[in-house]
């Protein structure tokens, strides 16, 4: 696309380039000049070359925001705001998605370099962090494990901990976890510490169930069977039985199953998630869980990445974790 | 932030600055003189300025995309294919939310001219094309009033007529749409015509219960509770109720009041809605619905504005109307 210049300004309203460029400066000239350069711009639709400016300034206003995906309500919800929050300070956001892949994600990172983007935001399960060599701004969340950039996090072992209290709270008789056992995903591992500790600390009965981390899997699907059925055979001869899975994500599907086989929620099995899915902004899926602070991570995350942008920022790598609340849905009791 | 640039290389690497980019170029040089610079490239950690060579070339690897959010499973399905399809082709996209907020897509737009983007894919309710005057290329998805831009739809009209045929096939005893009148929404009163067409046709009688077309007013909610209870009296002395709502939104919302009112569903009331949400890429939110066929629009949404770009479209201004289909959930019966 070929878009009008200040050359065809200056043309059109027969002054001189410098003349155009001291009227876009807002310096001052004849009333006489000013209207001719307004007229000109108006009647060839010239719009000013941000692009151009910004680069001659060494500046950048874009950020690249790399994450998994946008299709999960978790990850739409962090992106709603993160667009938000950038706009608001006059940022503009490169979507990058990279469905947990490597590559894609190194693709992104030399991407933001060759583009001089003023920062990155990441959402990275893999270590992104680890191919960022320019010293270009980056705030990572929810994991971080170099130690050399910025992490915003939510408080996962005392979400683990308040589901296990919850579901005490409720008179849950005996206590599952549902989740991966994947070492290198220390959100998620923290999140098992804080139900299990909370459990021994109260002498509560607990069993863990171990699935796999990548839910697009055959495997996962039948684990997850496979756990239902389980759960079913113990609510047999036992009332009340509490769950926490690891995200609201394997919450829904066991949910979902358990509803298959004809088992009452909440009133034979509890079911408690992590994240505190919500289909949009003001309609919520009513499965009970401990709810991550999603607004106020995007808010810390952009906070923290403008304030690196500016050089304000002296400690370069602030560890910022957020407190979560739980949302009580209708997969679990009222409290008597 | 300072990035490397090329006369650091070419400091480092004790070369001219010519040479530094004749090598960057792929020139053939002295193996010794690209040994040095690949050295010095690696200590330096240089990384090509690609922000400059665009601008250069007068050329932009970017494309804006407007739409009112990303935070419903619609929208947040339909920004994931539109991304990964530009980036497939080599295209970074700015996200930008609107809200619907007609100034807030006014300003996307002026920001997409003044960064001299590529091009532009917009959802819009309002009438943002009549901002655009720089002749940028540009794509709608879903509306696009003044036709002078292509526009890339599902066929509405048909998925209202499917909706009340896959109630028909259901045993159907009455029929009620529920929607907005809202006449400038034509994607919308498309699905109503349609249903209401094939009800009169097939002799069937139909209700039309209006709701206000934004959801976040506390009208809206009054509304919906009015709609359910209304459908709860006819379900008292008709057994089979046929519902089709005007989107998921409406039609999950709607679910969620008569499930609390203890009604069963499809049992009693049968419901289908429109959009086709799904959670997440594999997992279904279970609700009865016409689905949009949202991968394709994404798909040739994208393939629309690259041709435009490349200046390979003769015609500007496209109609592309994409067929929709039955998705069946747990909101209606099995067909007998």
């Amino acid at each position: 696309m070929i878009m009008v210049n200040m050359k065809d300004v200056a043309k059109e309203a027969g002054v001189s380039l410098g003349t155009v460029s001291n009227y876009l400066n807002q310096k001052k000239l004849k009333p006489e000049t000013e209207k001719r350069i307004k007229k000109a711009i108006k009647k060839l639709h010239y719009v000013r070359n941000n692009a151009a400016r910004d680069l001659r300034k060494n500046n950048s206003s874009y950020v690249v925001f790399v994450l998994p995906t946008v299709w999960t309500p978790f990850f739409s919800e962090l992106t709603f705001w993160i667009q938000k929050d950038l706009d608001q300070i006059g940022y503009k956001t490169i979507l990058c998605l990279s469905e947990n892949q490597y590559e894609q994600e190194k693709g992104f990172v030399d991407m933001a370099e060759e583009q001089r983007v003023a920062g990155i935001i990441s959402v990275s399960y893999s270590n992104i962090t680890s191919h960022v060599h320019s010293g270009i701004p980056l705030v990572s969340i929810e994991k971080e494990d170099t130690g050399l950039f910025s992490l915003i996090s939510s408080d996962n072992y005392s979400g683990g901990e308040l589901a296990a209290s919850e579901l005490k709270k409720r008179g849950a008789s005996k206590y599952f976890f549902v989740g991966s056992d994947n070492e290198s995903l220390k959100a998620m591992t923290a999140r098992k510490s804080g139900f299990v500790d909370f459990c021994n600390r109260n002498h509560l009965e607990y069993l863990l169930y171990k699935i796999s981390s990548t839910s697009n899997e055959p495997k996962f699907n039948d684990q997850l069977s496979n756990v239902t059925k389980k759960l079913i055979d113990y609510s047999k001869t036992c009332d009340n039985l509490g769950v926490f899975a690891y995200t609201d994500e394997v919450a829904f599907k066991l949910y979902l199953k358990i509803l298959d086989q004809g088992i009452k929620v909440p009133d034979k099995i509890q079911i408690i998630g992590f994240d505190g899915w919500k289909l949009s902004k003001d309609q919520s899926l009513d499965l009970s869980s401990i709810r991550q602070p999603i607004k106020d991570i995007a808010k810390n995350a952009v906070r923290e990445l403008d304030s690196q942008i500016k050089g304000k920022s002296f400690d370069k790598t602030p560890r910022i974790m957020l407190p979560v609340s739980f949302y009580s849905g209708k997969t679990t009791r009222e409290v008597d």
